[in-house]
């Protein structure tokens, strides 16, 4: 069968079938028996969840039992700055914010700040650069709704001292040649690119090195990361931690089409830090699964899985499933054209930044009761 | 012309030939006129610089030159613990210790206790018990007379905060290619094993990075070392630093006789952690330049270059050339026979370490005078 798609950690291009990727990645669907012991003990269900953007999972099952029998799991989740974060990026925070919610959880985030410095040759891309980027990650997080105590975000390379001593543990484990077939390494590799992924295995189990004891942790993240815990999950176990249970959400589409909203495409994602009339003059460029005329869309109606705007309310911007259906039935019926269609998203969008604009500026002298206390 | 010797990072096999050493290593050696301007600058000559035990250079020249000009110099060296300190591990301590007096230097002493953790496949070599290794040298070190205030030593897993850091900067630059050729890493290497070598380059600037200017810095190692600085100097000076000076020891042969004393031989080698009734045991079984029997010995005389015993005093042991010369020549002309000539060296060496485990003993609770500030 040809590759007619292509998920890595570094990139993805074609149209992604979820389903053929769970089978190359050797990870199963969350089942709808899944959905419902969550929403049991969340006393919720989660859109994420219920719209199978969250589609794929490691070990949920045992998690939740663990879970039930009172063995209370923790979540690591993270992001490695290139820029300012997208709203694509939100996903693992808002599942992450949830959980912490919902389960009582603590929530471990990481942001390598050398991770885009050792694998781009974007000479912008200094260390100091994506340091500073990885500050204003941390208040975007932040604003997101997470608890002060119950969170902890950490820097590589300012938590070293918490990070590197476990990170060699797990790197002793793994060899070069494993890495080669799983991140397409070459002998021309930078061997920091090469140790990086042993940084990122730290957060499954640091809860655990750092009580002593043995502690579930559950890893949100996007499903082209779940690379560096292939890797990396046995490696844990064999420190005597437990290994990662992990849930996988699929990407955000681009604004412009194409499997999926990078940070890098300034046109094809919606910033964080994008303001308002940025968001409308992107999403009057966005990509619809509308005809071509407003007569032919009135007549035929469009396709809302191929619009992006309709996906941007899927993913994101509308959490009321009947409120969705009734956008998705709008563009499908041709009832709403393009332009009006447009318009709403971005007033929702900007509606949204507005306010996470408002919780960065309250939050800005209070984010040090977010971040892991660093060790001397 | 076939490898008849080898010396590598990890280990020194055959008759070592230094003169081939220094093509292969593309290395130069230190000149009469080089040992003249240091005996000028220092006000006095290093037995181990006269004697040739530091027999090779890059940069000495151009250090000097910048010392002559006002432009003082730092001095940065290490170990990598895998079990007790040998006397042959002395060797790079002595001449720090020196330079650090003679020229005013301050000393960065890089303890990476996560080195041999990841080189070795030794089960008992714990990233603890490595740790644990590291503390008990840098007591060893102090010991040989280092002033507190221009001391620093740092253990990589615990003063990551300052290494990692630069560590990713060295090895954004460094492709598995490399290492493969330069350390003959194969695709089954660890992936620690392979980042290790730029927490190694660290210690070449690490002052300069402290204080924001470009200091010079002479590296005192043992030959085999030389290869992470063969891959890491031309880096260093791509991030803007000075490329370090290096001058390069030879090895003390293994009392059994061998190309190198190695720690992971017991019998070869004395270990500062060695009993008196140890250091007895081990010099009365090692090997002399001496004939089969005190009569052909008396008759013939032995050889002082193939007698272990004679190359420990001009190591380590008897550091006034005129005595050394007639130890040298009482071996030569068959005057001493080896049960004497052992007792005497075991003597000596047992005095050192009487008075080693002293000094360690009066500075157990200063230690931390000597330890570089870990930062939060």
């Amino acid at each position: 069968m040809p590759e007619d798609f292509n998920v890595t950690a570094y990139e993805v291009e074609g149209k992604v079938d979820y389903n053929r990727l769970e089978e190359r990645f050797g990870i199963k669907p969350i089942t709808e028996e899944m959905e419902e012991r969550i929403r049991k003990l969340a006393g919720e269900s989660h859109y994420l969840i219920r719209r199978k953007i969250y589609f794929a999972q490691r070990e949920l099952n045992w998690l939740l039992d663990e879970y039930e029998k009172g063995n209370k799991f923790y979540v690591y989740t993270g992001i490695a700055p290139s820029g300012s974060m997208t709203v694509a990026h939100l996903l693992q925070f808002i599942m992450a914010q949830w959980l912490q919610e919902k389960f009582d959880a603590d929530v471990y985030i990481q942001i390598p700040d050398e991770e885009k410095f050792l694998t781009k040759n974007d000479p912008k891309l200094t260390l100091e650069y994506v340091n500073g980027l990885a500050h204003e990650d941390a208040l975007d997080i932040v604003a997101l709704g997470f608890k002060p105590k119950k969170t902890k975000i950490y820097f590589d390379t300012e938590h070293a001292n918490q990070i590197y001593k476990h990170a060699v543990r797990v790197a002793k484990r793994i060899t070069f040649s494993t890495l080669k077939d799983a991140f397409g390494f070459s002998n021309e590799t930078n061997i920091g690119a090469i140790f990086y992924t042993s940084t990122q295995a730290v957060g499954t189990f640091i809860k655990s090195a750092e009580e002593g004891r043995k502690i579930p942790c559950l890893v949100p993240l996007g499903v082209d990361q779940d690379v560096h815990f292939r890797v990396a999950r046995d490696v844990v176990e064999k420190l005597g931690y437990y290994k990662p249970a992990i849930i996988h959400s699929k990407f955000i589409p681009s604004l412009k089409g194409g499997p999926k909203m990078s940070s890098s495409d300034p046109n094809g994602a919606i910033y964080l830090s994008d303001k308002p009339e940025d968001v409308v003059k992107k999403v009057n460029r966005a990509i619809t699964g509308q005809q071509s005329t407003a007569e032919l869309q009135k007549k035929y109606g469009g396709n809302p899985e191929k619009c992006s705007v309709c996906q941007y309310y899927k993913y994101l911007f509308e959490t009321d499933d009947k409120k969705l259906e009734k956008i998705f039935e709008a563009e499908r019926d041709g009832s709403m054209l393009a332009g009006e269609h447009k318009a709403a998203l971005a007033g929702k969008i900007n509606e949204f930044l507005e306010k996470h604009r408002k919780e960065k500026a309250r939050l800005k002298n209070k984010i040090d009761d977010f971040i892991l206390q660093p060790q001397a």
